[in-house]
């Protein structure tokens, strides 16, 4: 593997801002840039990179459903092709259909969206979602005048390029730290966040989706998830994250490790479970999904071995 | 009033990493300056200082009831006295009367909170709060071995500053940001917090001490308030909190305000309110206190005629 992929991996794994959707974009990249190398001289070498890649970008952002899934395919159709040529061919088919998918889908979200943002309102938008901000910005540009209400997003602050972003797009925000959300909520008339990841379980997104749905359930605020299916996994797969933990030096810059400072340790865990049960509605490109609806749609999925979790040792 | 006391004044208003007992020993200080000059000619002119002196420090901490009751019982004090002189004796007396009682109180309620530490776990702390540290040290220094969990306490850190005062005085410290607190309390058995000041309809704390009791009640966690009961206040007090909202820029240093940002509002308050149903107990130096008690000891406050609030124009 070349130190320009290696580079461009290492990128997908530090974006702490950056949605689902916009990483599976960095991720298209990384793969086009291995498919276009003339490097390879049998099916089997090239088949091998596109595994280790693809290993590679899964581990570094372990949530990211839409990774996974491009991964996957990328993987399938590698193994079906029969020639270096092919393999390229139709992988490269593969990137370009998840890129208008992509594209696609969060129209047609914004779509279905549209028709249930309250008027006239505040409405509360958490962390970052591409998928969120399409949405309220196509709504806005559909002429429908609300309000969106946002915090910080800690540690990597990306709800201030959620809310930079809203009012680079004419919206009016309101932004505060986090946990003032329980102070911000009353004013709102609905909730909407995206989602990194789906399965029957329920939905995996930044840590403090979950206050945030209990809070919602508190003050009846309906809680919307805007993602495409693309998005959904096996639960084999949702459980994941849990095992990734990201540096304490994120949180705490200017922690000193004097002698009692040892006595403390900092967690930094990027991600948690929202039960389905605590959501309003899941609003996707086959539009809003109920869990016997999600459940079909996981049904479908099949995974490559080669991205098979390994089973525990007992 | 002189610039010295102007800016002892300023630092009680700025000073947002301290708990309420910290802050009342500071105004303690502030009305020692002023009762220990010798420029008042007439009984009236040392009065009005002090009124104007109390009426500053209120408003520049308008959430913590010490300082109020603390001015409160200075000023009753200085219109009992007929002189300059037994103003001065008598004020001076109040404020050491008030600083032995902060000291003894915090360990009283250290005492009652040894028993209802569950030992062996880990126990949830927020915000930043004089009491609570004491009460943990205490415990710990007793022999009761417990681990806690602290969160950051956007966006003044202040529970940054309770870490490493646990892991100073030996105590273990989980320590993450806010939102996590969903993610750490399920290992948790208990959670602690002080007050700021304490009403019938419930107790003003920092924000995100909502969320943290609904988690709690979500989780089945007892949460703890602990607080002594010169935190208690009126109902007409109560709400002052509500008044008052800090810069943006304490939120935000790096914002910029460009044209698109200009559509950014950032809000910055301090305070909420949580109802007492949302706590399991207040543990008071009196003992575990219920609505009841807490009602009685409010009922004895009286409130000098220069600090009642101005009623509304209708």
């Amino acid at each position: 593997m070349t130190n320009n992929i290696s580079n461009l991996i290492a990128t997908v794994g530090n974006d702490l801002q950056s949605g689902a959707c916009e990483l599976a974009l960095k991720a298209i990249t990384v793969y086009q840039h291995i498919l276009n190398k003339k490097t390879h001289n049998t099916p089997d070498e090239f088949r091998g990179e596109l595994v280790k890649t693809a290993k590679l970008l899964i581990e570094s952002q372990p949530a990211m459903a839409p990774i996974f899934n491009l991964s996957n395919q990328v993987l399938i159709t590698a193994y079906e092709a029969l020639s270096v040529e092919s393999i390229r061919t139709n992988c490269l088919k593969v990137l370009e259909q998840s890129d208008k998918n992509l594209c696609e889908n969060v129209q047609v979200i914004a779509d279905y969206t549209f028709d249930i943002i309250p008027p006239g309102g505040l409405i509360f938008a958490y962390s970052f979602s591409s998928t969120v901000i399409s949405a309220l910005l196509s709504a806005r540009n559909k002429g429908k005048y609300f309000r969106v209400a946002t915090s910080e997003a800690r540690p990597s602050f990306e709800g201030r390029k959620l809310a930079i972003n809203l009012a680079q797009g004419g919206i009016e925000v309101m932004h505060t730290f986090d946990l003032a959300l329980g102070l911000i909520l009353p004013n709102c008339s609905a909730a909407f966040m995206g989602a990194d990841c789906v399965g029957l379980p329920g939905i995996v997104n930044k840590v403090g989706s979950w206050l945030l749905a209990i809070a919602c359930r508190e003050y009846n605020i309906p809680l919307y998830v805007l993602c495409d299916t693309d998005k959904f996994v096996s639960e084999e797969r949702l459980f994941e994250f849990e095992k990734h933990e990201r540096p304490g030096k994120e949180l705490w810059p200017e922690f000193n490790l004097t002698d009692s400072n040892k006595k403390i340790r900092i967690l930094n865990h990027q991600f948690e479970l929202v039960s389905l049960n605590l959501v309003t509605s899941l609003i996707s490109e086959k539009g809003v999904l109920n869990p016997g609806k999600i459940e079909k749609y996981i049904k479908t999925k099949k995974t490559h071995e080669a991205l098979k979790l390994e089973e525990a040792f007992f």
